[in-house]
């Protein structure tokens, strides 16, 4: 057991290799959205995804104080009610995690095996990161700027307490959030109370829950979390590009009705408005495509209005099942910088931000009498 | 895929068989308590247990009628308007789904992949169900009383809204509430909005959620949920004994902090206070043992004060953890029926009502310089 804890490399399992009790202890602690909850524009509290590395910790919101430190012209240390008390602000930001669709790569990366349901869209009210940055006074010679948590581990053989770092760009984003609240209620404790960092557009490795310290950096961030864990790379040896904004990618919300074991779905012959999301941290997300036929052929979708720049869009896309019988059904988005969905994996070791379409088996039955 | 879904009998792995993808999508859906939630009196929203049949159903609360028939005097329609207008109770209840335990059994029943988390307590607040039955009237002829939700799908080959059977003497037990609130809001969609069944000292399955029809009948219910799937059997062709009410359990605060893969926590050597919940719905909790020695041998835990019958009891046990080295820490529930965890598996066809002892692999090491 000593020696498992001190593996400093993930494993990749056996090509035939079904999921170990680790992935599925996993997978039992991190839950995902129910597909069907992309109905929603705001997901329901509860249904939102929820990656937590270690435990959730218990952090008195009274006792909380955030330290902004390092290399500012002025240290800070802010209470609950002075975060509060500042410009108030709230965003509808749609976050995935970076590891969403792991579990259908082949080989696989053994980690938290999501499949597709690592995603979800909050309200997030807080107050914005750069004039709070700006107040502290970033020292010419900063480079990047650490956020931490309280959540406290081990991760292959380095024990940590949850750290991320961004550039002093990237940091200073108008958009970035200190959040308080999700869809206006105090944040839950899964979720990061008493405050986290919301970081839009960015994979939910970047918006640090449970945060406790912001540390002003003159040297590039080396923390496990930006130097090992979230790198996109094809063997276990190469240090690999950094995971940052996510990709674009469209879900749909699974029509007709399901078989338990299987989850594949029940739809009869005829007409089926087919809706989802699509997303991009990349650029706004210009089209959606859908394929009946498993990916052979496709045709666009309508967008539904925009919701802002951050958060999901919705679309829908006319479908007449002439004909019982198997089918897959595929959807795939593209953004304005011209990033497509990949109908082939974009497999990589760790298996980081795969946005490989989705897949959704149905069974067209002729209508019951 | 279309004979997959006829299969009329749940499998069981081989044994040496690991998760399918199948289960797996089943985990990612059903989302589990994580375990240091197990802190909290009351189990805050979102982390509470969640098992779904089929999808989750959109049930518009303006228009919802819950519908009153069968063997009854009057028949009745009540809005959600009405329902809340009568008697309003709240109780504090701790559900555990019959599926619990189920992928620790050896060989595994192949259904939702549950280890130990498919728990969680709530405030729930409603009305009570037996005053509501004695306004419909029940005819003397009436033997059980059928609840069925909004939720549709299909199961081993029969197509079905959810729906589960109660026996007139259990269907008017006073604790019994038709709720429409979960910790003081409105009942989630996942949790079964607009109204739920919510039948304390049961396993969750006779807890109907999206609650539309409750049928009084003159003959035992004959539902697929009652006949086939909540059965305790050894084969599969026996017709098995009903799963009813929940057997003690406890479960410890996994103590320490995890790593990341394999959850094994790290704790380091000295005094630690091992805290954690028991419940039975069979008799109120008498006792919780704690073994810190992989069941070798075991101790009396220190009970908190009740928190009422329906909901889990606290408990604490003092562990001094002297030697450096792997340990496995355990703790068993007993009930004053004399009822006590099992520390072989209770094994049966289905997985169903397992209450063997939880196991946490620890590693103590040597205080940190």
């Amino acid at each position: 057991m000593t020696e498992q804890l001190l593996e400093t490399v993930a494993r990749v399992a056996e090509p035939d290799e079904a999921v170990s009790i680790d992935e599925l202890r996993l997978a039992a602690r991190n839950s995902g959205l129910p597909l069907e909850a992309l109905r929603y524009d705001v997901t329901p509290l509860g249904m939102h995804y929820l990656l937590v590395h270690y435990d959730i910790p218990h952090v008195d919101a009274g006792a909380w104080t955030l330290r902004v430190s390092g290399a500012v012209e002025r240290e800070l240390a802010i209470s609950l009610e002075e975060l509060r008390s500042r410009e108030r602000v709230t965003t509808r930001v749609t976050l995935e995690c970076a590891g969403n669709g792991r579990a259908r790569l082949l080989p696989r990366p053994v980690s938290q095996p999501w499949l597709e349901e690592a995603v979800g869209t909050a309200e997030w009210t807080g107050t914005p990161l750069a004039p709070l940055l700006a107040e502290a006074g970033l020292l010419p010679s900063a480079v990047d700027v650490a956020f931490t948590g309280h959540d406290h581990g081990m991760e292959r053989g380095v024990e940590q307490d949850y750290a991320r770092g961004l550039s002093v760009a990237d940091a200073t984003a108008p958009e970035l959030l200190l959040a308080y609240e999700m869809n206006g209620v105090p944040l839950p404790p899964q979720h990061g109370a008493p405050v986290r960092l919301v970081a839009p557009g960015w994979y939910g490795m970047a918006s640090v829950k449970w945060l406790r310290e912001i540390t002003v950096l003159e040297e590039p961030f080396d923390g496990f979390q930006n130097t090992v864990a979230y790198r996109l790379k094809q063997s276990a040896d190469e240090p690999g590009e950094p995971v940052t904004r996510i990709r674009p990618r469209a879900l749909l919300q699974p029509p007709g009705f399901p078989d338990f074991m299987t989850r594949t779905r029940l739809v009869d012959t005829g007409r089926h408005v087919l809706t989802g999301r699509a997303w991009s941290g990349m650029a706004p997300v210009s089209g959606v495509e859908v394929s009946t036929d498993g990916g052979a052929t496709w045709a666009a979708a309508s967008l539904g209005p925009s919701a802002g720049r951050w958060a999901w869009r919705s679309w829908s896309y006319e479908w007449e099942a002439a004909e019982p019988g198997a089918a897959v059904l595929c959807c795939r988005a593209t953004d304005e910088a011209g990033n497509v969905q990949p109908v082939e994996q974009p497999w990589n070791r760790q298996g980081m931000a795969s946005n490989l379409v989705q897949r959704v088996p149905v069974v067209v039955r002729a209508p019951q009498t």
